[in-house]
């Protein structure tokens, strides 16, 4: 990606853009799905773009990979003890999960080069898959699904877009393959994406989700580094998902009362969802 | 304000910024006070900029209006008749209250200029200054609330950041004043900036309020236009302040969900009001 004056601007639509002042051009990379950069920036530390758009930075990265992980672990009636991840080639969501005590992770990443990249340059999010617990497959996630036969207790979809690559991520056909791979009780969930920007990526994943599960929920956070700065996850379960009653363990980002307000959708939201 | 190749940005900091691609550069005016643009916007239509920040666009100014209106009207005992804006140039906010059934709005705005400007290009806003029940007031905010002695039940400080005129708007002085102003069981509400890049004035605010008030409640809202996308409000009050059981009137963004919500602070916000 060539740089304008050493800013690099994730364009937001044709008329809208975020530009952060990059100190250094680390890398820019074009593998077989997908352009990967790698910039250092003065505000937001290292940065990761995949297809010009905001992947992670080393500033913010921790609101994304806690409301992904730790939100849909507090609603789950037994602590869940095997884990799957779609995408996260960074590691992020894997280390969270090592951290909450999950005993084995499963991680299938599409593209060798996002790992490659982060354990380059993100080491203390890739660094993850150094562990025994979790074991990292270089594979399509949608074909995994479909010829896998083992059970998870919560499975984790941390991809990009629904352009590209993450497009099959959002259909019904993924989530009636996922409800095959989740154990009794067990949880999937999803970014859905900006409800502002892309209420179309919001309403099919909840849509696909739901048509397939007994419950979907969606919940929001604010990550100041992607479109609009206000980000969807969808989570969904057979079982009733009720936030727990138990102490809970504070992140940077999430805590109880996180727990309590992420599911309170504005009114525009709402109307998304109801249409 | 000049235009580089028609994109209109806002810089939340010498290294980051927001940029906005304009069809036409309405306004771009010197005031006594401030420079004051309107642009055009292909996104977010029309667009009013105070210094180089975004004070509200066509698209979005519903949520930051309906959130500081409706989220203290419905922490109210008893539905308010008397109401004081402090700034409210645009007219926005005197709007949400007469719309709410507010009986007599004073709105003092220290610039004649942003009531002329948004006159003619934000009609929809300023047409509220037409209503009999709004007496729209040139003065400088800080001197009205010295030098009057009347008291009003809720008062709104709809102000710019705490740079320029409005910096006195988040001190301690300024809401003593207020205090005496405010009938019993009423509150006072303000802007109090993004929590992610402007730590200092929300500190600034929530100290200031709870140095002289009894009670005081930090509220959040997610507002595409303001620097991060998350933007927080404090809300004041001698009595206690708690949501209302009555049956709500949604707007676009406020509803029930957003009463109950609005007020779970991530993590990151307790440390900044803890500190």
């Amino acid at each position: 990606m060539k740089l304008i004056e050493n800013w690099f601007s994730e364009r937001y639509s044709e008329n809208l853009q975020l530009s952060f002042r990059v100190s250094d051009q680390l890398l820019s990379v074009k593998t077989d799905y997908q352009r990967i950069d790698v910039f250092d920036t003065y505000d937001f530390g290292k940065l990761l773009a995949i297809d010009g758009t905001v992947q992670l930075t080393e500033k913010d990265e921790f609101v994304y990979h806690e409301m992904i992980t730790m939100f849909p672990f507090y609603h789950m009636d037994k602590p869940p003890r095997k884990a799957l991840i779609i995408g996260g080639g960074d590691g992020g969501v894997a280390g969270q999960l090592i951290k909450m005590g999950l005993e084995s992770v499963i991680n299938i990443e599409i593209d060798n080069q996002v790992v490659e990249v982060c354990k380059k340059y993100f080491p203390d999010l890739a660094d993850s898959f150094t562990s025994p617990k979790v074991d990292l497959r270089i594979e399509d996630g949608i074909k995994f699904m479909k010829s896998s036969a083992e059970k998870f207790d919560l499975i984790i979809v941390d991809s990009t877009d629904p352009e590209g690559p993450a497009e099959g991520l959002f259909g019904q056909d993924f989530y009636r393959d996922v409800k095959n791979r989740i154990n009794p009780g067990g949880i999937v969930v999803a970014q859905s994406g900006s409800p502002f920007y892309q209420p179309k990526a919001l309403k099919m994943a909840y849509n696909s989700a739901r048509s397939v599960f007994k419950h979907s929920i969606v919940y929001t956070a604010f990550i100041p580094t992607y479109p609009s700065g206000f980000w969807s996850f969808t989570m969904s379960s057979d079982s009733e998902m009720k936030p727990s009653g138990e102490e809970i363990k504070s992140g940077k980002y999430f805590n109880s009362s996180v727990l309590k307000g992420a599911t309170q959708l504005p009114e525009f939201v709402k109307v998304i969802l109801s249409e």
